[in-house]
């Protein structure tokens, strides 16, 4: 049956892409998330201390005979960007537990859920191979006996053919799911943090 | 004369406070900018390397049987994010070309202006008041020896304390102006970068 064989292949190469592509994908991304999140609070931090410099400034400029109007402007400007500093903090939290946290959860818990589901088919396409086989060996072996019993065998192996078929072609539906379903979660995800760095410049 | 006094005061102060207030701040400033530059250029490439990734998975799920949809979403969005990572490149541009380096420029040129400045004024103020000392210590001299020549003595003395009210009062208000063109440049300089922020968010 090469139709059963094709899909048997298929379904294991999905498991393997997941295992041994997507999944050190993800996680060379949580550590490059991280690296990204680190230079975010970076980033604020400094821009913290520079706009805290700034309203010092103003603050001097306040006390001067000659610019109390600049230093209104020098301290409202450092307000501001104060604020905006902080509503960055929200977008950074979003991609901290909405979406690195997340990835790294599922990484780890996959890897095993993957390579379980893959040996766990590995082991029933065997079974169901062989039973397939070993009936059909029986039954060449009664035709050329001419056996009594040889139409109720022929059933049997049309039932199992045609089952192992079902089996297989749900198990490789099942595999492609699995696949689609961790792109479909990392596109969601990103599209979750895309709209949130959008709302944050929209607030501007 | 109290009024000279206090002009004279006054327009120390302004100096000294140029001196040692606003361009010490002003070169903190620039350094606390530099580090505020950095993280921003850390920034970028934090996120440059991340949506790297994003869309080295994106292909693979273009080539996949399953994801070929979602691998065209995550390719379209690691794009996206890095044209915005290239508009950023513009704003930390202007922060370093049109205000970092322009501060630093101006603070280093400012202590000797400055300096040199004070120096100025105070050898002329004392000039001028010591020959106005002088001619009012003959002007009493003479009076109490009923010179001839007083008269002429007393108009010195008028048009020498008038030329030095003129002279404290227009230093001080020429000093006065110095402090507020710095705090002026300052107020500027940054709502310039606030603008180019604002143009870039708004960009988005």
């Amino acid at each position: 049956a090469p139709g059963m064989e094709l899909s048997y292949r298929s379904t294991i190469s999905i498991y393997k892409s997941i295992l041994d592509e997507f999944n050190p994908a993800l996680e060379n991304l949580v550590y490059l998330g991280n690296n990204y999140l680190r230079a975010f609070h970076a980033l604020s931090e400094a821009a913290e201390v520079y706009f805290k410099a700034i309203e010092k400034i103003g603050e001097q400029a306040l006390q001067s005979s000659t610019s109390h109007v600049l230093g209104e402007i020098l301290v409202q400007m450092s307000n501001t960007h104060r604020l905006l500093n902080s509503d960055l903090d929200v977008v950074t939290r979003t991609f901290h537990v909405d979406l690195l946290q997340h990835m790294e959860k599922n990484t780890k818990m996959d890897v095993q859920f993957i390579s379980e589901s893959q040996k766990q088919y590995e082991l029933e396409y065997r079974h169901r191979a062989s039973s397939l086989e070993k009936c059909t060996t029986e039954l060449w072996r009664m035709e050329r006996a001419r056996d009594k019993n040889t139409r109720e065998m022929k059933e049997n192996v049309i039932r199992l053919r045609s089952e192992m078929q079902a089996f297989t072609s749900e198990s490789q539906r099942a595999a492609e799911l699995e696949e689609k379903r961790r792109y479909r979660f990392l596109a969601e995800k990103h599209q979750l943090l895309s709209s949130t760095l959008l709302q944050f410049y929209s607030r501007v």
